[in-house]
């Protein structure tokens, strides 16, 4: 199993310190486990403290024994009981912390009032959009990753054609893309950051089922196999002649790529293929535009204006309840920054890692692209290769 | 698709109404997706208010269209921006909240802090704990839904003598049993309360897997196929002479079973073979000490002592890391209540939901039993019926 480099955690840290810095943070508590994987290289249930300058120090609850072996930090203590934090943390030397960060888009207010009391005076800084901007920029090593699960998705896609056809589920064609992924390594989960967001590798969703949205913020929804759970693909028969969209999210060694693609068993109505060929004018016009410096909303409103032109503009991004972006920050949750949405002023920069995904839902079924690209000088370099037009079978 | 009929919700809302008069609550307004789904009848994004003596209002964020169609509820109206929500209340009625009940155990920092502001002035309450109380007891209707996946996990264990051979490796047989879940209707996600726990189908470990021990509060833990999501199959090869323990969670319209099972290629050594059968005689201890009102910790308590004497004490809920219960409830979440551990003194009730797990788990492989019981007035019912032996294949 791949390990982070000692020298990969240390970049990490060294950055949110810099941050921690100027915002007079003493140290941050990382407790969630995606953070605590990009910052400690283990993803066990475990507390990182990390001063705003010094060495980080991870207590580990469970298990004790395989953070040791995976996590290239130097100091790792056994955590049994987290009322002893502050007691381990003085005596590690970290005494005086006035003011302390935390993850409070994603820590629970039980724990958020026990740390309050356990860290009695000190203030409390939300260090969640701080650690979400060190995360939005991937390092080679990040990248490499990526690519690797960007491979994961071409082993996927490629397999499509075999399953597909008249007649089967939209469940029965999603369980055998799931084996087909799990067989080549995919972990299972698909990981999202915030306590209401949640998906199950993906969408495969069939001509009207495509127009139907969910909880989930995505252009697609779908209806599930239950309510409990309701988005992914459903109990809906393939037909002949309707789109079948496969947005499926491939997960190597811990990082994400998000794809999408448009099948069809047999042909499509004209306004549906010139829709399908309007997603890959925008997102053509996406990868030229997105180079560093440049801002996302104004990524954001270019896209939107095409969709206006075209004269599917009310298509765009969903149908009943369209979605207010065209792209997300992708790598080891699904919802990473940055965002090309409205409002959202970040400029790129080079080796940010985004999924694009300009989309037309029509009631009768959606079509579109998505890829997952690294920002590099002159624009998107896609990771996520294959067939972009629709793809017909037989 | 199983909608959940008013009538239920009803019993549900009433059941947790009663209880914030109790605790002299005003009102618990619910975010959780599990929650939700339980006392609204739809999983949807949304805010749910209960009023202490009243109707209770559903505030959904998206899909709004959706949750309207799912959900029993009378009052059912769109929420676009969550700061309009006491307004919304205000405008049903609901004024004078001076103490407002709050899933703190879930509920993110961030949330709670907005909610403090909102609600300015009022006192917050940790109503977890009485949400947890009142879906501890299961109605008719849920115990037919659970009877359904004890019914999907019938046919996945009926299954896997056709998939477990011979040097495949753990993934390869997880996957294809997955596969034989998702076409059989499981809907993917195996939910589990609290931030920092999650769960893919279960595990599936071979041999020395068996006893590695993971993030997750669980006898078993498992490789996983990546440090970032640490638990359940690995790439090991499944070897003759060796149990090979499968603890899948079927997931039927919401609702789980939790089942274990042990197989084996070839024979096991008398060692794992005599601990096996110490784990049924303790299974079959707990089935009839489990009546209504018997503790929770006395059952612990009593299978701990039977461990004990059987000479396996030191190999019992974990090898290297052991853990501290041999029970848990199940319904829409997998670590439920009551939980069969040390100092929970709750008494069962008829009607109840655990699963029980007696697992020795020795350093050359895991071996032992888990169902999914209901409590009855005689002791415990199982739900998921299949072979309780070692069962070996050719």
């Amino acid at each position: 199993m791949r390990l982070t480099p000692a020298g990969e955690l240390t970049r990490r840290i060294t950055a949110l310190q810099k941050l921690l810095q100027q915002k007079n943070v003493d140290g941050a508590l990382i407790v969630d486990s995606s953070d605590m994987f990009y910052f400690a290289g283990t993803a066990h249930r475990a507390h990182l403290f990390i001063p705003a300058e010094g060495k980080p120090l991870l207590m580990v609850k469970r298990s004790f024994t395989r953070a040791q072996r995976e996590s290239a930090l130097e100091d790792i203590i056994p955590l049994v009981n987290v009322k002893d934090l502050t007691r381990m943390l003085n005596e590690y030397g970290y005494t005086n912390i006035t003011a302390l960060g935390l993850e409070l888009d994603v820590l629970p207010a039980a724990l958020y009032l026990l740390f309050q009391e356990l860290f009695e005076g000190a203030q409390i800084v939300d260090i969640s959009g701080l650690i979400r901007s060190v995360r939005m920029v991937k390092s080679s090593f990040e990248l490499e990753v990526l690519r690797d699960a960007a491979r994961l998705n071409y082993t996927l896609f490629s397999r499509i054609k075999d399953y597909l056809k008249e007649g089967i589920t939209e469940l029965e064609l999603a369980g055998q893309l799931e084996m087909v992924y799990r067989l080549a390594g995919h972990s299972g989960r698909v990981k999202m950051r915030g306590f209401d967001q949640e998906v199950y590798y993906g969408h495969v969703l069939s001509g009207t089922n495509g127009a139907m949205p969910s909880c989930m913020e995505s252009p697609t929804g779908g209806p599930g196999v239950s309510i409990a759970f309701p988005q992914g693909a459903g109990y809906k028969k393939i037909s002949v002649n309707e789109p079948v969209m496969i947005d499926f999210v491939g997960v190597k060694d811990g990082y994400l790529a998000d794809q999408t693609r448009v099948f069809c068993i047999g042909q499509l109505p004209d306004k549906l293929v010139r829709a399908h060929e309007t997603a890959l004018l925008i997102q053509e016009a996406v990868k030229q535009m997105a180079v560093p410096g440049a801002l996302c909303e104004d990524i954001y409103r270019h896209a939107i204006n095409m969709a206006v032109e075209s004269g599917y503009g009310e298509y765009f991004m969903g149908c009943s309840e369209p979605v207010p972006f065209i792209g997300h920050g992708v790598g080891i949750e699904l919802n990473e920054w940055p965002v090309l949405a409205a409002g959202f002023k970040t400029p790129l920069e080079k080796d940010m890692v985004i999924a694009v995904e300009p989309k037309f839902i029509f009631p009768e079924g959606a079509v579109g692209i998505e890829n997952t690209f690294v920002v590099g000088e002159k624009g998107l370099e896609t990771l996520t290769l294959f067939n972009e037009t629709i793809i017909y079978l037989k």
